[in-house]
């Protein structure tokens, strides 16, 4: 059985309600509700930890590696201008996937760039929040050492 | 039944041979073995042309839209550099997602851009030949108009 | 009866202390008074909160919507780093004005870009902290309507 | 008695006319007559002068020390690329404001830079014409040395 | 009838005796001789005006709604630093075609930006002084609708 | 008796279908026939030649001066990444107009710089295909000799 | 006796444990308990402060003055992107030094800028963890008034 | 008898007053007193004009070669702004000296850029006041041909 | 016996007529011979293949391996703007030398930049034709192990 | 016993004369006395070598490996603009520890980039002469291989 | 009496010889003789050292005080690359006057910066080897306390 | 008989010691005795001139015309600093070829330009020291004026 965390970062708690016309209808308990079903179709359980604390989304990160065998983050405006949270995922070396629900390369310029995404295991952005289950997927997948 | 254009740019012909460290052993027939195999289990159909040739791939997409509902490419190094196949996606109007099969932000920086992005339903990152498997997902849910 | 949020970010419960070469004298207590019976003569309410944390901003921001009716923010130094409080800004749709105490277009270059300013309803720089009154008359009359 | 001068820089002429999805339906004479009443309730004086001339506008300047205690400037455009109005502003040593009817830093990015900024007084921003009226309350509190 | 503004902005003047290298022989009369009688022929009539004077140039573009269907205008160095003359032409809300003599993009790099060209109806640039005659021909095409 | 070559980069055999609202109606077969009969009227003859292939364009322009006087060109989005296309211009030492349907300076900023444009005898932008009439006229005036 | 404050920043908890190819063996509490000693030889005491909360940092900087007279710093990630911590340390006017366990101009250009080195009495990079000896020595030195 | 012309720009007849900390004591009077002096001494005549209007110092360039054999131009601000002013100097075909009274780089960084440097004769700065004797000396130099 | 593939990339072909003046009057074609004669005298066989087309260059150098040990390329304008042709010139991973027939650095400064420089056995700049030469000598050397 | 050099660049020499509000009033001569102390205690020997001269720092630096463990290095103003000093220290594979007497980073931005850190064992910045002192011991532990 | 010290930098031993075209027929010798009998004149003395090496340049600096009352200097190419240079003028206090034969602004952009120039008593630019007598006069004038 | 200067720049004379894995193993003397032989078969002479003091490279660049036809020159590092270097061979008009052994584009980014290629007769980069040999070869080729 693999464990995986699902980091939601700042505003994210706000999904369904906030600007409905970006990141959809969806909202943060449904997300959790659908992928804790897929997650059991594919051998694995997930936990959602969400926080607009950046220090508390750290915590998190640095007790991970005795819980979860991965991390899947979508770190809201973190992405763009937190280092700390960057080093804190380097630092415990689990496999972690980034998520963007909107398409930030069609938004403001200073959405373009991740702070993350050097380090990651994979990307996936713009599908709205089926990226989450897309995501869940790929993580499965390298944990499990396919598609090298 | 929906039918899906699988565009694979400069260089994708020697996956499997070029740099495997990087891109992974498997080719490209055996990816699209594997893919018109999953496509078949979600109810669409794949096809799959690569080409060296920027006009070649314009010419691609011009004719898709009478056979296609939508479009997955990796364009290689074209990404960063042609705004003409930039242009020739946003003109046929067909939703399209961009796959990545390396992480392009671990290395030069003269990949971390990306023409396309802007305008595609979706953007698959870093997960090896597996990313072309989350991308089709993605499209066909994009196409069935699912998670926005 | 309108209700207003005043918001002070990091380093604001130094104030009348620190640097007061820059800053002033007044406290922060001075100027909530002062902005409270300047609120009651104009029939609206005011109520102050200051933190050091950027998470407690955002928490604070975010229920806002159901006591608030506007927010007047001077985030400190958090107005140059932080896109988490500009999108919580931007989620809770309620007017906001931008309140800086000091010129800080004739300081550090640093400060001179803000990533609150694209969303406010209006900006209120270099007046000492006669801005905060400035600020809470601006912002009413946006609330009433004014002045379009 | 205070003395004040308001300049009003090119195209500002025109207010209430141009495009007023941007700029409000007031225009200069009105709010020239509403100041002028706000400045009698402070115990001050208003005098307007338009000019669409960069070198009008600096002669006024220069000859503003004689009869005015301080300035209250909507350069328009002018604010962006003139040096010499900023060093006008600077030579006669008069406490200014600096005014923008829209929010500047929701336009077009030429508009986010100021000449005039590091010299001014205080600077109000956004709030339509209201900004007017906040910009002389805080000139003349700046003037009596109110707030620093 | 449609009337039309020529705007000649600074050392337009000088025409055929400045620089006839770069500029040509013609002179400012020779081409208002010129361009009269075509606008004549395709129905239109032609008034110049020439300032060296940015104040002068945006007055006239202020009052020209009332005598004026269009403008063509070589702004000549103003071109590149005017943010004002730019802000009366989108005031104004006449259609506009920006004419340069020379080929800017063959000459200094501070040549080949405009403040002018977002918000222009067409834009000829390098005909010589047969760029007039494009440019009127073009601005007549706009204002009766052909050609979109 | 003078032959001009019309040279049309990629996606413009779209025109017509390609997003309208940017590039309107008439289709290359609608531009090619008025184009002839206007070339007809001036004593001139146009031919044709469309690609979304770079190599084939350069191949056209290497082989057009046996048969031609002067060139138009709208290279589309090579414009803006083709330095081969421009050398290859420059090779052949004819004289070339450079087309622009849309104004692309009110587009996305990578539309603002053109390889072509140091090279080129005139450049028309912006009135829509009514400019490849103007070009023609443009181009034929410069191959006569007229309006240096 | 002069008390000294030692702050760790984000992820600095995890020394010995992290990336110990870059940050050594060494523990947080060994390398405190190693100071504890120094100090004493120095005839001074310290105390250590870790936080993964950028807001806890900075609540503790501002309370530092009334029991300390210096700060030794490891602000981690924070120092290439809190102008927030900065600004604290600036208000207390505690005399600082900026410490760094590696060396950060060997690593990402993202590192080799900080936002606390402007106000800092002293930095020391690049030594491992004997840096803080260094550092602990130079600070003393400092608010003992030596070598100025 | 060589007669020569000194062109002072915007502010400049503030001199003597405006911030004598940087422009000294000298009125604009006393510097064409003592220049006329010089020129006497020298064989030569000088008038003086200035203006806070860039089209006026245009339209005074482009008179003067009927009546001047060479020119001495401070254009204070203009000097960063006006590329029409440089246009005129260069149109008119005379030998120009720039001025400086204070040293332009040892101020804001916006000062030590001149659009008229390019074309000028020679270059003085920061010798105060006096900066126009030696000006005028080289001015005159150059035209009679010395030390080329 | 070393077989060697010569690439001549965009215009080489027009080599001898193109601006003589910057790049000689040697053929394509005399090249050839010259060099296959060189070749021959140090034990090797020269093959030549030129295209404008981008494409074509690329399938030619995949298909490489099995007939060179290793290649000689002047990509023309390619150099500067086809991550293709570098991405394809890696994947194969012969040893390949960069050749530039005239001096690029006294040239536009578009032309300093080569995407093809980092992978290259070896580099040859501004020698004429006998760049080529003296680059078959330096690849030969490199291939047989010499002067490393 | 190890032997350490330390090395002073240009206008060290001046040291306790030149702008002693930066520098600190000890002399060359009085660090060194110091220092050399400060080595026996520590079990090692120090030898100073001033010089302006680049290319003497440099032929010292090359023929330090037969005498010396280790190197501090002052380079002054060289640090900022030297890369065949940097060039050197990379040679001849001696550890050595980077010291600036002032805070380099409170001064003027050209003195915030330094060619040598990329490569130090250690930086020590701002302690005044006093991080001599702290150099020597970094340095010397890690020759001894301490604090990795 | 005072005495004066002419600095000349790389390759102005050359003058005279090296590009005329650029720096004229005057040899350093024959400068040096003119401006001896100019100072003469105006009741000063003047020594010339000449060098190629930065070294010996600020050797002859740190010198000078006891010496002379002022600098004239030609740092050729050091002007824009040499730091230390500016360093050691900075350190000695004396004023200098900075001087270019050539007018550095019409030639490459990097000849358009200067490390000296903030420091400078006086700039002067372009008047051919006249500019040496123009300093002269300048640096005498700042010495005896004129034209402030 | 062609005479042929060798300069060898900072740190060259430690050419088969220093970073062998970068420089390779010949050292300066096998380099030099190997290109005489070279240089005798070619009918040439040649002399090599190493020096770490851009002083010294640059006298001897002065004295050259005298005995030398041509110049090839690894200037090092100062080949990436060193204006006044560029400009002494600009001066005596000889012509020079610019050598690196190493692949300059394949490391880090300060190595990537040359202040000497704008002027230099050729450039032969990455062969390792073989690369003397082809500069040698192309340097006798361009002054006996061949394959211009």
């Amino acid at each position: 059985m693999i464990n995986v965390l699902l980091l939601q970062g700042p505003n994210l708690n706000l999904l369904g309600r906030r600007e409905p016309h970006i990141y959809g209808t969806d909202t943060q308990q449904s997300i959790h509700d659908r992928l804790c079903r897929l997650a059991e179709d594919l051998g694995a359980r997930l936990t959602t930890f969400q926080s607009n604390h950046e220090g508390e989304l750290i915590d998190r990160i640095q007790s991970a590696p005795t819980e979860f065998q991965g991390i899947l983050i979508n770190a809201g405006a973190l992405t763009h201008t937190s280092l700390a949270l960057a080093d804190a995922l380097t630092s415990v070396a689990l496999p972690f996937v980034e998520i963007h629900i909107s398409n930030v390369y069609a938004r403001e310029s200073f959405r373009h760039h991740s702070h993350l995404s050097a380090g990651a295991a994979g990307i996936v952005v713009g599908f709205g929040t089926t990226g989450y289950d897309l995501a869940l997927q790929g993580l499965l997948g390298r944990i499990r050492g396919q598609g090298a």
